[in-house]
């Protein structure tokens, strides 16, 4: 039987990647030099489709990492001399922070509980902080930032650098890059491809950040950001990169930009707000995400009155596939993707089977 | 027209590629939790397939990067508190070192031209390094180390690490173990398969090493080695891994254990033997590695009378793709892969079309 994943990744398969995938074999892209100008217009393809996307200025550079984690690693190496300043409301958040003490930073937080969001008047950023990191959706908690407040963090704070995670969400939010120094995302989320592949968007007031960091301290030397900027430059990479990878994120993004950003948000906001209305009216589910300002729209986290695991495997005999909680919420909750690769008649024949438990 | 690659990676794509992607698609493993039991069976199966092939004791543990150039930092980071030692000659073995310098150690070489190899006897490693970095395959000029060297190197100087570079020759060396601290290579060259994995082995010694270090300094806080060490002993990956890498490979690696490791690395020898006799007696065409000793098997390289680009593009519209010369050498050698990809046909086919050049 053919599953369909409402996983918060990796993630149902976007429905053209087979046909993708074919494109790449019958074409040998998988032999190709990747010093060639055969690769580099296959970068620059992809490259150009996530500009247009998430409407990225020249400014910023969109950058290829085996990894969203290895990014966290890349712009604390690239942005923060000596101190980091976290928004740390779920566990990967949390993991942001650990990284910038694994690099012997002096990471600094503010935490609420799992479960509740930031706003940007309640932030309180240290003076000597050079980079603010807030995370747009934690897919541990199923909460969103909205951008409007991370917009007004920035604008509250011009000075310091902001870093987002948008790993579960991208390309949902419609994030001002005129205001936003560094983002980043992963392919097997919202992008509906395998994992392996992350995307670090960064500009230039980061590259010269890492310069000057550099003269003084390590910034990394696998994947650092005048490196990969460099090379970025003539649309190559420092090492040899997930082509496969890279080449279907392009044309998934090509897909989606046929589709129009715009028509995927609204979409993701009509299957979320059909997800939570499910949640808050059915018996045995509540949204464990109180405020519905800070709602995610991409991963929707469910209290469940029966196990989880018990629902969960109910659903797969039905041919759907839900994540369980994250960590200590495991067993008493669920997490819902709704990401494009599940459309809205997908999303409404889980909740008839939700429904129908 | 289907183009049979010799470049030295990305290379030829295993003939199986093809079959194994289409499982991996049809049984929806790109969706499916890295958090399962079904990808722990799954990652079980690649490492206990590269342990088989590759000999590795349990006293190593296999593990998994974005890529093999991910691999340099890593064992850097956790092998080396302050001084590494690198045999450098080539531009390979040259970023190995540049990578320590990147990461603030005090790098140490000992450099020979282009071309040229070294035995362990004239090998100086100074007193207060940590790790001798070596490079079993010089990828940019075709020089192998051979095996017993790296093994006399060890025994000469048993109590510091040292790590070997098989990036662009594994399964090929048939390396000891016992004698070996640590090596890592990436799928995209003798494995054939596309880019965007690197494999990492790793000794207990190593995983010591590095949690003394991380008392003082930093070892990176992405795919730092207690962290992955520890996730490995559960079959798992601490960041989402690249789940469809992982698994071609264990499939490619198990098509390679049905054929036998010892008949593949014969086969290497007789396609090597082949492909040496023809450049010593051809026109035109002359070895570039003067001294048999350190001839490499799985990357010939050829100094050509004419500008190589005039024979790769001839040979092109034959349905054969050959590399280019590294770096300065570009436009006046060819490097010729001999992965297993490509069979002693292919390879009797392609010296066949050279001589009628």
């Amino acid at each position: 039987m053919s599953l369909t994943f409402f996983t918060p990744g990796p993630a149902q398969l976007y429905p053209t990647f087979e046909k993708h995938l074919q494109t790449f074999v019958s074409e040998q892209l998988g032999s190709i030099s990747h010093r060639s100008q055969q690769y580099r217009d296959l970068h620059k393809f992809t490259v150009d489709q996530l500009r247009t996307l998430l409407n990225v200025p020249d400014s910023h550079a969109i950058l290829f990492l085996g990894s969203a984690s290895e990014a966290w690693e890349r712009i604390l190496f690239s942005c923060v001399e000596l101190e980091s300043f976290h928004l740390v409301n779920g566990s990967f958040s949390k993991k942001f922070y650990d990284y910038s003490l694994g690099l012997c930073k002096y990471a600094h937080s503010q935490e609420k509980p799992m479960g509740e969001g930031f706003s940007a008047s309640e932030v309180i950023v240290p003076e000597y902080a050079e980079l603010i990191c807030t995370t747009h959706n934690e897919t541990s908690s199923g909460v969103q930032m909205p951008v409007s407040e991370i917009h007004k963090l920035k604008q509250k704070y011009p000075d310091k650098l902001i870093a987002v995670d948008i790993v579960s969400s991208a390309p949902y939010p419609d994030l001002d890059f005129n205001l936003i120094d560094t983002a980043f995302f992963s392919v097997q989320k919202a992008f509906g491809l395998p994992a392996g592949l992350g995307v670090w968007i960064v500009n230039e007031k980061c590259l010269k950040k890492s310069e000057e960091i550099k003269k003084q301290y390590s910034i990394g030397a696998h994947n650092d950001l005048p490196t990969l900027w460099k090379n970025a430059q003539n649309n190559e990479t420092p090492a040899t990169p997930n082509v496969m990878g890279i080449y279907l994120l392009g044309k998934i993004a090509e897909d989606f930009n046929k589709i129009g950003v715009k028509n995927i948000r609204k979409e993701t906001e009509q299957k979320a707000d059909l997800l939570y209305k499910f949640i808050e009216s059915a018996n045995g589910f509540s949204s464990f995400v109180k405020d519905k300002k800070y709602r995610s729209q991409t991963v929707i986290v469910a209290n469940t009155e029966q196990p989880s695991a018990d629902i969960i495997k109910t659903m797969k005999t039905k041919g759907m596939v839900i994540g369980s909680g994250y960590g200590q919420f495991k067993s008493s909750q669920l997490r819902i993707a709704n990401f494009p690769a599940t459309s809205l008649e997908e999303i409404q024949s889980l909740i008839q089977e939700l429904k129908a438990l």
